[in-house]
This record gives C-alpha cells, structure tokens and sequence, in this order.
C-alpha cells in the first residue's frame, strides 16, 4: 500500500521531510507558490532542486508516475512540484511546456481570486473557463500537468472538467452537500470530477472540514461519506498540511499582492488566524493512523489502499507524463 | 482651440512627432503597451523618457493638466503615457501608485481577454468588475490615472463606470447602436459614462467604423449622431492611428502570448491584414481637416472645440493629479 498526500502548503526543510519518511508517505504533492510571476516561480523550483540535493536520502523530486513507484521503493518519499496557481505562466500559453520541462506537475487553475483563466472560488460571478483558460487546460493536458481546482469556482470547474481531456484533481476540498463553505466542492462538481475519472484529497483542515474535523474517526466518516457521493475510486486523501507555516505565511497565501484590504481566506474577520494543529493529525507521522482509522470504519483492505493512496497512483498514471526530461546530475 | 487625439497606438519617433505638430496637436495618449509585465512597462517607460529627451523641442510627457497647457502653450504636444492593458500592474495592487509615480496616466483596464480584473468585449461570459478591479479602479481614482474601458467588455465596463468615483473614458470606439461590433459601445455604457462626465473618443478606425470610415464627412455625420446619443460635452477624439505600426506589430497586438491560436482582434480570418491607412486622415497632420468637416456638418464654434479637445481637457483636469511628481532633470 503507498501512502499518498495529495496536497501540502508545509515550509519543507529536514525535519519535516524526516516526518514524511517516519509517516511512510510514498509520495507528496508540494506547493512552490501561490502568487508568483514566472522568475519567482523558478527561484521557488531552484529551491526545490537544493532542497532535493541537500536531503536526496530522504527525498526525490518525481516526474512521472514510473518515478514516484522507484522512489518509494527505494524508502524515500518522492515529491511532485505544484503550484496553488497559475500565476506562474504570467499569462503566457507556451510556459506550460517550458514550466512543465522545469518538473513542474500540478497546477491549480487559480487561488482565491479571478485570473486570466477562471475565477475562484471566493469570486461572485464566475468567468468560466476563459479562452485563454481553454488553451491552457489543453496544453496541460499535453504536456502532463495535473489540473488542480481546489480554490476554484464552481463554474470554471465544471467547465474545466468538461474540457480537460484528462481527469482532473481537486487535491484539497471536502464536499460542500457535507460542509457547507465556498471552499468546498458542490456534488455537480465532484459527481463531473468522478464522472471523468479524477480524484477528490479530502481534507481535515478545520475551517473547511467542520465538524469532521473532531476526530480521526470523525475524519474517517466524512471519508465514507464522501465515497458514498462519488465511489470509491475517486476519493484520497489531500491534508492541505501546513507545517511550519507561521501567521506571515498565511498572510501572504491569503493577502498576496492583489488587496490593500485585509482578506481572510477560508477564515473570516472573526476567525482571521492561523488554526491550530489537528491533535489527531499534527503532522504526517499520523498517517499510518488513518489506515487504521479508515479500517476500523469498515473499509475494507482494497478501499483501504485506494484511500490512502491507491487512486492518486492511478491518476498520476493517467495524467502525468510517461517519461520525465532528464534532469541533468549535479557535479559535486 | 486644443486639439487632442485620446488615443494613438503609433511608433512614434521623430517623423511622427514633427506630423503632431503640423497637425497642430496639443495632446495625445500614447500606448505605451499591451502585454508587457511590470518590468517590461517600465522598459517602455525607459525608452519615452529617451523620446522625450532626443525631441524635446516637438513633445514633452504631462503628467497634470495644466503640464497639458505650458507644454501646448510652448508650441510642442504633450504626450500624456497610456497602457491598452493593466498587465503592467502584474497584479499588484500598490503597483497603481508606483507607476503613476512613474508618469502613467491613462490605463486600459484590460486588452482583448479576460484578466484579474474583469473582462474584455471578445469574452463571454464577462466576469464584471472583480474584487481586485474594485481596489485597482478605486487606486487610479485616488492617484489620478484615467480609467480606459475601450476594449472592455460590457458588463465591467458597467460596473466601472458605477464604482469610479471619477468620470471615465472610452478613449477609442465608436457607439454600437451605429455601428454594431465586439469593439463598439452599447448605449448603456456610454449614457452610463456620460451621466458620470466621460468622454468618448470617436475613432475612424475601419474595422470598428463601417461606412462611418468612408470620408472625413460621413466621419463627422457619425460624430454628429454620437452627439445626439450623448452631449455634446462627451464626445471626442481617439483616432487608435497606429502610424509605422507593421503586420508584426498588429500581430503581437493581437496575439500576445496568451493564445497559440491565430487571433485576429478586431479583424477576423476573412479580414486578417493590418487596415489601409484612410485616405483622408493618414496621420495626424489632417487634424485641422476634422475641424473643418465638423463645422461644415453644422457644428458651432463651441462645439467645434469641444469635440476637437475642449472635452478632453475638461475630462483630464477632472481625473489627472492636480500636481505632478518632479522629474529629475537629466544631467547632459
């Protein structure tokens, strides 16, 4: 069984790739950035390329879904590069591939407002999919980059399941018919999403999980519920993990650069601050918890696994890339 | 009389300033981009500053109205800085202060596609005004850079227009209930500007003005007709004369980086080429034609003014700063 976490927002450094290794995670999609233009967004990847030579026995950066299954097999966590938006094309159709060259192999179409691809989730009304939207799903798909509509409106993402060639992800969101809040996804969305093959990361990050959010067993139960909704093959598991990650960093995903005014994110102006660690769920070392929790609420074992990682193995097959550019070696 | 043309997309160099002064030009809005990012905006930024230093005896960059009257009143044109897109922004919202520091002040909100602050008149559906295009209108407001809706789509040229608390303009158009096109204004938008005290600039521009485009009198008849639909204290001029400007520039006009599609803007694939200049106005020193043709079409001595560039004027000492910031004068 590999354990896959479909999305985290963790400042990444030893220690925490040390939980990943004590956790088992097979694999990890991490986020390079939310409001960065295309130079920030490569000194975020350089980042990444230190980060992998500095902890290399612990980690490897995978490209494609044959490189993840290598380097779980050689006891390392293999990290797939993603960004929380888009921003990082600049708006520039050809820096899919080029950005997709660079690892890059999750994108999630926008974060938290309108962009020049769709709207948000927190935008009233919502664009749609644009014309530039449309080329850029397209090439996406082309190039095997995993199309991720988390913090994306409901419109834009049912009009990118429509239009993707490829199933898509929403790697963080629980369903909004079991936690009503704009972050999560309506059953038209995750029922297109399942429709076409893709994969739904339940979260238990508190302002979008509610009640479910008590327990690893209520946790498990907004699992079951979920695969009541959209079957078994389409649900995973995507923490939206923050470790390390101070108030500064919140501010900075919720504030970027676009508002004056101060904007909150899932949280609101009575709930502006960063929550605290989910006691049952403080950092990745509780994974192999959730196996046992998702056992003791019934799941059987071939459910088991596709929860806890089977079903993003299988969409990363479908989506990411057959074979990666080489990345060339660094000389010591 | 001023003479002011709202809105040129030519590249400009010393042969096109010496036909604005024999075209008797006061003032002019120059597009000073389309799809440059911030850092590419201030490239263009740059090389105005050099403009104006190599020609300093035929033009002078304005950064207030009454910069607009000493520069007239010296015999050369003031060139008031525009961008066709707000990319220059890159999203930043205090971006809006720092580039009207810079000079900026006139300000396409979008150009032909869907952007972080609303829409354009080839997308649908249009996004309206979004949460960041309410902050950016209200900065420009504040700093005193001009509002352009010219190729923004209807619905936020509405909203706009409602949350500016200064008038706007459509520096470029013509009124679509005359000539029906993507381009063109509806009578909403433009009685909605009017009511706010903007101004429209008239264009002659082919493939935006029918038969309108046939002679410099069926010009002045659809100056006329616009009159009738709005005042007279809101009509204008906006020639979009793009002089020197080649098929590769009008292609990156219209094609960006956004799209791998051929884009044809206000053309279309039966109608791809850069427009022929018109036979009566092939640039701007057929400026006192205009004026002529309006008073031979029955226009008085003020309303003679008042579209030739007395609304112009009137517009930019409502919207522009009342005082500009210092230059630093360049040491020889």
């Amino acid at each position: 069984m590999h354990y896959v976490d479909g999305l985290e927002c963790s400042e990444f450094d030893r220690e925490v790739f040390t939980e990943l290794r004590e956790g088992g995670l097979a694999c990890v999609t991490v986020t390079c950035g939310y409001w960065g233009d295309a130079l920030e967004s490569m000194d975020s990847l350089a980042a990444w390329r230190q980060l992998e030579h500095d902890n290399a026995d612990l980690i490897g950066i995978a490209r494609t879904a044959a490189d993840i299954e290598k380097i779980a097999a050689d006891g390392r966590t293999a990290i797939l590069l993603g960004f929380q938006n888009s921003a990082f094309l600049a708006g520039r159709i050809r820096f899919v591939e080029l950005f997709a060259d660079l690892g890059v192999r999750v994108a999630q179409l926008t974060y938290n407002i309108q962009n020049d691809i769709g709207a948000s989730c927190y935008e009233d009304p919502d664009s749609g999919l644009t014309r530039f939207g449309r080329e850029t799903v397209a090439e996406m798909n082309r190039v095997g980059m995993a199309i991720d509509l988390s913090h994306v409106g409901e419109r834009t993402s049912i009009e990118a399941i429509e239009h993707s060639v490829k199933p898509v992800a929403v790697t963080h969101a629980n369903a909004a018919s079991l936690v009503p809040h704009r972050r999560n996804k309506s059953d038209d969305v995750l029922k297109g999403l399942a429709a076409r093959g893709g994969v739904l990361g339940v979260s238990g990050y508190r302002n979008i999980s509610g009640p479910y959010a008590e327990s690893i067993d209520t946790w498990a139960e907004m699992v079951a519920r979920t695969v009541d909704l959209i079957g078994i093959e389409h649900v995973g598991i995507g923490t939206d993990l923050g470790r390390k990650v101070t108030f500064e960093h919140l501010q900075w995903m919720r504030q970027g650069r676009w508002s004056a005014q101060p904007q909150y994110g899932a949280g609101s102006a009575t709930n502006p601050g960063k929550q605290p660690p989910l006691p049952w769920f403080p950092d990745t070392r509780a994974f192999p918890a959730k196996e046992e929790a998702l056992r003791r609420h019934g799941f059987d074992e071939p459910s088991v696994a596709a929860v806890m990682g089977g079903n993003w193995m299988r969409f990363y097959a479908d989506v990411l890339p057959e074979s990666g550019n080489e990345k060339p070696s660094r000389e010591e």
